[in-house]
């Protein structure tokens, strides 16, 4: 068990109605001014925004707003969210959204806090946030996993790049959760949550680490009960019970509480953003379920063990102790059937990934060469265009 | 499931060599003068309480320090550390020890920051602390979880009353946990160690609530890695593996994530705080393990499908679906067989307690008939009689 820090100081308010809170929970802060950011029409047409804005009049809050972050946040809103902010004073950000929306305003208060850096610096790693602007969520999609975590993923679309970056500053100072509010999300973007959540927690689950049972159990237990809960979701979309596991599986996937004890790396997440980063139509979730299984079987004969856990653990299987190997493939095609299930992509075709961009996506994943992913095995240039080939064909 | 908020936020530093940050960490707060609080002769013994001097002085940071804190811990002390905060100016609280010196800690910072309040008024609940002072601490037990939980447990030796409080204000700032400084810790203190640990999951686990099962498999996971843990730590005290997990689950069984979703109200610990009031040599693990099992025995046909889950999904027991109650019974007998094989007491009488005071322990926990402990089943002074006289036999 390696050494780790623990950190998650979102404050959390979760259920029916808590949305009610947010005016008096902005108000502790003794904010003069809330950039109230957001995303297309859902939060407008389901009336939420006028909610938020009746409970801020409330408390004699005053605000700003500023809409239109897409799916995968750009960094051409984020400058001109901390423009907002610095003309206009503000001194708090309300995000009221999905993880796309959480990610923006997390930008958008770092950047303002930090006139002297170029928020894009952050991104790519040349600097890191010393101060923020308080902030805190409504959520309204559970998949990111955006409020409770401390990363934050940018696309310049001027360049392509989607990249994403670690930092206490990226921690929300409260996260309100009311499953309720994600009772409209369609049965796609319910399924790509689903994905994304499990995927945080099973990434941190293979990354290399050992006697870390405790954690592994708990990361058992935050995959199983999501994909649980997703299917149950696209099956009643206003069933309670699941949207509120699954949201709050959301959070906990995310924060941190699944990688105690063991090194962190999020090797299918660098694949994916590449993805979704030349192809701005691909939802996070589905690329990710279009690569894992075919990360999966790249990689896991370099830890046959770990697999079998996961194996066993997660997808109930007998281990058969001469054919180990028969077992892990066993369980990454449940898995693929399982994304199937929920109807999601398991290949880069279905998405409309071009056979003639693999190449570029791998020299982007390796940062042109120069960088490699080392999980159980060593991924470079070369194993990453593996892996998105057999993704490709899968 | 129920609405819920989740605010968990101490920091934890946690593994080998952790406490040498302690200056740094406790610098961040621009302490002028620290309070080292702990407890006997084993901090001073081991060396560490010298080599906690050494890492303020590194940073030139005054302290006073005030020892002697006891298995529960006492209000007198409590009152005498506040006085010396008060005659000192101490800003900052630093616990070096287990559960007793954190909770002394915690009472101190709360009662030196509330001056126009009896401390005492805290425990007895006619009394919120509304600020405190900031504090840390070096974790040298895993046991009671104070390191990362809002409650705080009292001893008034005067009236043999001992009273826990919760309080946002009771939550350390920073805690750091560095397994190897349990290794000199016992069996039978190791023992009550992992006793109360997995207590403080198992009674939220059986709390009333329903559709957590997120929550559920998360506090699954942390009782069955206590359980697994505390044996080896017993076998060889120096495995970092076994004191690693368990310490962790320390922190993670008693800080509020595992009753997300469900009630919240500790029964058993309830009846214990009354024996180990009543006769200060009863360690707490040892008087939850002396209770429990009769409780449960008690009130398990009041939910009898709460109690096949557990029995499955912790005690790996197939079930009898004929005879469900077999079921309950056998992963009773499993728990009592699991305390008897880490040396721990099954009934009062082991633990020295008196028949004769059986009814005063139910009155006392009864605050005089006037209260009731409401799960599965309402136990008032009656119901609470017969507890203790089972467990008493047992």
């Amino acid at each position: 068990m390696n050494n780790f820090i623990y950190d998650t100081p979102t404050k959390v308010y979760f259920g029916k109605d808590e949305e009610q809170k947010v005016g008096k929970l902005i108000k502790e802060y003794g904010a003069a001014k809330v950039l109230i950011h957001y995303g297309g029409r859902s939060a407008k047409e389901s009336g939420l925004l006028d909610r938020v804005k009746g409970y801020l009049a409330a408390e004699n809050i005053d605000y700003v707003e500023l809409g239109g972050v897409v799916a995968n946040p750009e960094l051409k809103l984020v400058r001109e969210g901390i423009a907002l902010c610095r003309k206009e004073g503000v001194d708090f950000i309300l995000a009221v959204g999905g993880g796309s929306v959480l990610d923006s305003s997390k930008d958008i208060a770092n950047g303002a806090a930090n006139p002297e850096v170029d928020v894009w610096d952050f991104s790519l790693g040349k600097a890191a946030p010393q101060k923020t602007l308080p902030k805190g969520a409504i959520l309204t999609l559970a998949a990111a996993g955006s409020e409770m975590s401390n990363s934050c993923v940018i696309t310049d679309t001027e360049t392509g790049s989607k990249r994403g970056y670690g930092s206490p500053c990226n921690r929300m100072n409260f996260a309100i959760e009311n499953p309720e509010l994600t009772y409209t999300v369609n049965a796609y973007q319910t399924a790509c949550g689903a994905v994304d959540i499990a995927m945080h927690t099973i990434e941190r689950y293979f990354c290399p680490g050992e006697d870390t049972y405790l954690t592994d159990a708990i990361a058992e237990a935050v995959i199983k009960s999501t994909m649980k809960a997703g299917r149950d979701c696209i099956d009643d979309p206003k069933n309670y019970v699941a949207r509120a596991n699954m949201m709050w599986a959301s959070s906990l996937a995310h924060n941190g509480l699944t990688q105690c004890g063991r090194s962190f790396l999020l090797t299918v997440h660098q694949f994916e953003h590449e993805v979704s980063g030349m192809y701005p139509q691909v939802a996070h979730g589905a690329g990710l379920a279009a690569l894992w299984c075919s990360w999966a079987r790249y990689v896991y004969k370099a830890n046959v063990s770990r697999f079998l856990q996961y194996a066993h653990n997660v997808w109930n299987l007998d281990i058969n102790f001469e054919h180990p190997e028969e077992t892990v493939e066993k369980a990454i095609d449940l898995q693929e059937e399982y994304y199937r299930s929920i109807g999601m992509p398991t290949n880069l075709k279905e998405l409309g990934v071009k056979e003639k961009d693999l190449e570029t996506l791998a020299l982007q994943c390796s940062r042109g060469r120069t960088r490699t992913l080392d999980g159980y095995r060593k991924l470079g240039y070369d194993e990453m265009l593996d892996i998105y080939k057999m993704a490709y064909e899968a």
